[in-house]
Formats: structure tokens, sequence, C-alpha cells
């Protein structure tokens, strides 16, 4: 098994647990790739030898981005629908029906070039762990090859199809179909079940109906929750022992009390904020209540069509309060654990090796320096892509 | 002379006064470059034969963005300062006079080398024209370096001696030197002569003979304006005539009136607001008073360190109410005319061939998709680079 020392790293982010700070920081630091997993970190004066030798020139270097939260599977474009949003006027086009109609409309293999260009987008910005969701298809056909096309490029795949009810059927009827033979078709593709529980959506009593037929098909649960307005759906995650909840917006001191007790995490969706001139999220406020959080994109053609966690790590620290190395801990460390991954998220030995050069000397120039593509190079499992 | 078609360009922006709309957007359009020089636009069914082809792939081309303002000459770091200031926690560091400190000490090698590698982060980025000022030197020698510096990279160099009073000197004899010696050996070096007017910096009075004594040493005069709070530079820049004047956050109505009557460009430096978490301008107060408007990125290591234009108009549609067409025009033909420039800005027939390709299919993705490296190509004077 070849064996790559990188050396000349001016900051080694391994979010090691008990480390001197929260990233667990190593200075002048080396790092040792053996086959796909990290083998040895430490000071760069004390590396092992290796087959090969990379110089990070002084550069950071950070665990590669985990991206719990994402919708790339869909057709169309919504861009006209987001300046007019930006402009303040009314939009006549549907939102998500309009994407529904599209992707619905797609082929295949749209659907996974689309995906995999996106992903590739991703990619090159440091994301090196992304979770991908259906729920533009809201057919059993269409939620099942959604997913299956997501399955081809991660994991990380949720079952969405609780996301809008759509036309032409009741609510009703409509969860009838989600926990029945919709998600005996789309069980086999996915890893995760997850519903938008929000006025306009699935109330409690539905999304808690769609977890539970989940949970029979061997599914994890996920929730949008508390995005739009206050509602049950932060407590019913944290009632079900959810291991994350999603974008959690407006909180009563009981939501966040209950995140806190049950230990699920909160995750942060700042670009959705940012794209639809929305209050964001007060992390400060979780961070201070003892609530674990994560950052992730939302990457999807109509709130939020960002795919930059380095964008989004800088939002935290410039609207949510957050500091940066909290806010780099979230989108890496974080998504890990909201995805309950033990393997990616930190760079400690044993951890499979996906990690990003930063063309900065330390994590704080993500959000220092907002919008400059910094990534320079993406390991994943211990090869550069 | 080499003429070389773009074709399959699925959305041309060509600025062109008179268009059908503000960008003068031409759809299914191809362009032609002869030599440095745009030769000819329109719809690819009508495009001219060329000597080469390059196929645009229904991507929007547009022209290169222009950056009227950044401080590119220094040395030194600032993040942690930085980080401090988002964390609401008071920071021992001296500012803009840590910056003219490590200028001092490095030497013109270093100097060159940052510059540099911030022109290139620049290019990638879009950005094909670049204003760069001095005002990390504060000494005759420094200042001139520092310009001479600037000037290995562009013609828009800009003297900016009265950035701050440095150490051990009364205000009274540091423009005295500034309008003086300091002027004399800067003048070779510089286009443009620029005064910090502000509460701290300089008064009306002091930027006013700093403008006077450059513009009689041939310098074209521009202006750091009410950035900080409301201040008399808006109206002195539009007194003096100047073509543009910088900042523009706190403006009374009078000084709104001020820039419209007199044709100042009001350069907006949203990055700034981003990075230090102030109020930003109000952007759509100015254009419906009839205001002309720029958009620059104000590159530098304390309040502003991203090189993003990109962002920048995401920015100003996001939170200063510009539509996206009006950022871009803004971050291009504005640019551009607040440079006091009419061969670039623009992609018509005649004007220097400076473009990128975006890998999107039309200018609102640089505001729909905020933080995504979308810049997939960059020619300059007709070269890709």
């Amino acid at each position: 098994m070849t064996a790559t020392v990188i050396t000349g790293i001016g900051e080694l982010v391994t979010n090691a647990p008990g480390g001197r700070d929260l990233l667990g920081t190593v200075e002048d630091a080396a790092l040792v790739i053996e086959g796909s997993t990290v083998a040895w970190t430490g000071p760069a004066a004390e590396a092992p030898p290796a087959d090969e030798q990379v110089d990070a020139g002084g550069r950071a270097v950070l665990p590669g981005f985990v991206d719990s939260h994402s919708h790339l599977v869909f057709a169309g474009d919504r861009s006209a629908e987001f300046a007019a949003r930006m402009a303040g006027t009314s939009y006549a086009a549907g939102g998500i029906r309009t994407t529904v109609a599209a992707t619905r409309a797609a082929t295949d293999e749209q659907l996974t070039s689309q995906v995999g260009r996106l992903v590739q987008e991703m990619r090159r910005q440091g994301t090196t762990t992304v979770e991908i969701k259906s729920g533009y298809g809201l057919t059993v056909h269409d939620e099942a090859r959604s997913l299956a096309v997501a399955r081809q490029f991660t994991e990380e795949t949720t079952f969405l199809g609780a996301h809008v009810v759509p036309d032409g059927t009741t609510p009703e009827e409509y969860v009838a179909l989600v926990t029945g033979p919709m998600l005996e078709a789309c069980a086999p593709h996915a890893r995760w079940v997850d519903a938008f529980c929000e006025r306009g959506a699935f109330d409690a009593d539905q999304a808690r109906a769609v977890l539970v037929a989940g949970a029979a098909a061997g599914l994890r649960g996920r929730l949008h929750a508390n995005q739009l307005g206050p509602g049950p759906g932060v407590r019913l995650a944290a009632e079900l022992g959810l291991g994350a909840v999603d974008h959690c917006t407006y909180l009563t001191d009981d939501d966040v009390a209950a995140l806190s007790d049950a230990g699920t995490i909160a995750t942060l969706l700042p670009g959705v904020e940012f794209s639809t001139r929305q209050p964001y999220p007060d992390a400060r406020r979780l961070i201070d209540a003892g609530v674990r959080v994560a950052i992730a994109s939302d990457c999807n053609p109509g709130s939020c069509f960002t795919s930059s966690l380095p964008l989004c790590i800088a939002l935290a620290v410039r609207e949510m309060g957050m500091t940066p190395a909290e806010a780099v801990h979230a989108a890496t460390y974080g998504g890990a654990q909201a995805l309950d991954r033990d393997d990616v998220g930190a760079l400690t030995v044993g951890k499979r090796a996906d990690l990003l050069l930063l063309d900065a000397p330390s994590h704080v120039h993500l959000a220092y320096r907002p919008g400059v593509p910094l990534v320079r190079g993406v390991w994943v499992a211990g090869r550069p892509v």
C-alpha cells in the first residue's frame, strides 16, 4: 500500500475531539495517507517517511466538507423566479411544482448528467461527502428513479416523497401513497427518509407517519422543520430521537431545550436565507444552549441554488453569530454527525482521507475571504480528484 | 490578423446603450474577435466566417469585470483581527497601521509577488481591469514603490498617500508631505489621486488640498467618502466634478441630489459591509434618483479581503436592492465609467475583447448561485488567459 505524506501544512484541521481547540488544529503539520485512510498526523518535524511527498507550501489542510442536505435531482430553470423574488414582484410560475413538471419530463440521462455536474461542482469547492434527496418526482416511478440516479453519486440518499402534496390528490391520499407503494419502491435506493413538516406542506401527524413507515422499511429519519415559521417539527424530531433536523430558523425556547436534551443536531442552511431574504437562524443561541450544529448547502433550484459550503461558512460567521472555527467544524464534523458517519468529517488516524488544500494559511480565510474560490486541491479516499 | 468567432452563446451581454434592455443582451448569439478587439456581435445565425471557432455551449458571455477600487499592495495578515471583529471582541492590533508596518518591512519582490497573486486570483473570477491604490506606505519612498509595483499590473494606479495620518506626524505636516514631495515622487507612477475623507482620517479641506495638488500634477481625482458616517466628502466630489466617489453608505438627500446633478458615479463596495457587519449602501435609492452606480471589490486586508466581483454582485442584489442586470452592469460598464475608460466594460464593435464565459445560461446566475465559481473562461484583449 502506497503511503503519501503531505508536508508543509501551515494549519492542519483534524477535528480531533479533546484537541487544544475546537478544530484540533496542528500548526507546521504533516499528514500521512495510506491507501484510502489517514495513517498519521502531527508536527511536520516528526513525520514518518513515505513513498510520495506533497508540499502544501504553508497552506491549510482541512477535512473535506460534508454537505448533509441537498436536492440535486431536478430539471428546469428557475432563475427568473429568483430574480422576481429579489425585485419584490410576484411571479406566476408555481415554485416547486415547476421543478416537479420539468423533472418528470426529463430523461434518466438528463437527470444523471445534471446531478453529476453539480456533484463535480461541489467537489471543486471542497465537498467530499454529499447527501442527495428525491422530492421533485412525487410519483412512485419518478421518486424511485430520482433516488436511483442519486445513488450513482452517493450512499447518502434520502427519500423525500413528502416534499409537497402534488396537484390532483388530497394530503391523506398522498401520505398513503408515500408510506405505501412509493416507500416500497424507494427504500432499496435510499438510506434516509425525510418529510417537509411545515404549514402548507405536511403537519406533524403526517410527518410522523412518513418517518415511522420509513423506519419500518429500514430507513433512518430526518426532517425539514421550522423553516418558514414556528411549528411542531423540531419537537417531533427530538421526540423521535432523530439524528438531525434541518432549517431550525424559527425556534421557541422549548424547541431549543428539546434539541439539546435529545442530542439532535440542528442543520442550518444559511444559503436559503441569503437567497430568499429571510431572517437567518440563530446559531449562537443554539450553540450556547448546548445544541450540536451542522451547516449544509440545501442546494436546490428554488430557495437556494448555491453549492458552496465556503459561502455558507462565511454566511454563518457574518449572519449567524458563529466563529470561523465553529462554522468550519459544523460544515465538516457537524455534517458527518448529521449523517451518522464516523469515517468522514475529521482527519484523525483511521478516517477516510477526504481532505482539501486551502489556498490560504488558515481556516479563518474561508470567512475572511468570502466568495473567493480558495479550494486549491481535493483528495477523496486518499486520491487527488 | 486572426479572427475568432465564439458561437453558441446562450446570452451575450454587450452593454450596448439603447439595446432592448439595460445589458444590451443578445440571445443565441455569436461574437467575433479580431486581434485584441471585438469585431462583430449578433445572432449566431448571421455570424461571419472566422479563422477559429469556439463553442460556448449555450453559456453566457459577459464583458470582463472592471474592478475600479482595490488596495492590493500590502503585506501582513489580519485574519485574527477579522475573527475578533466577527466575535464582537476587541482586538489590540492597530488596524491600517498594522498593514503599514508590514508593508514598509516587505521587499519589492514580496510586494510584487503578493499583487501578482491577487491579480491572478481576480482574473480567474472574471476581473479583466483592476484599479490598484497605494496607501499602506505613507512615506515618500514606500508610496512611490507601492505605485511602481502596482503599475507592473495595471495602468489604473491611484496615489492614496492620504489614506490615514501616520504615527509621529500631525495632519497638517502630513498633508504638506502628501501634496509636496510625496506627490512629486508618486505622480509618475499614478493615473489617479485619492483621499480618505472621513472623520478620523482627512477632513474636506485636507481632501480638497490633496485633490487640487494632484490635479496640478496631472492626476485625476477620486475620493473615499461617507463610508463610516455622514460627511462632506460626497458633496466635495460632486463640487469638484470628480468622475467617481466611493463607498457612499451614509447619504443625505442633498448628497444624492449632488451626485445626480454632477453626474458623479457612486462606487458601491458591498464586500466591505459584508466583512464589517455594517449597514449596506442603498443602491436602489441612488438609481431611482438617477445616479450612475459602479460596484467594486475594495479588496484590502482590513475591511474587506474579498477579490470576488461575483460575490459583490450577489450582495448587491440581496442587500442593496439592485436587479441582477443592474448589478452586472455596475460591475462592468459602471466600473469602466468610474475609471473614465471607454475601451472596456462593454462588448460592442471596437471595444477591447475582455470577456468571460460563465458556466451558466445567463447573467442572473451570478446572483442566483452565490459563491459558486461560475467563471469558466476569461479572455483579455482577445486572448484566453
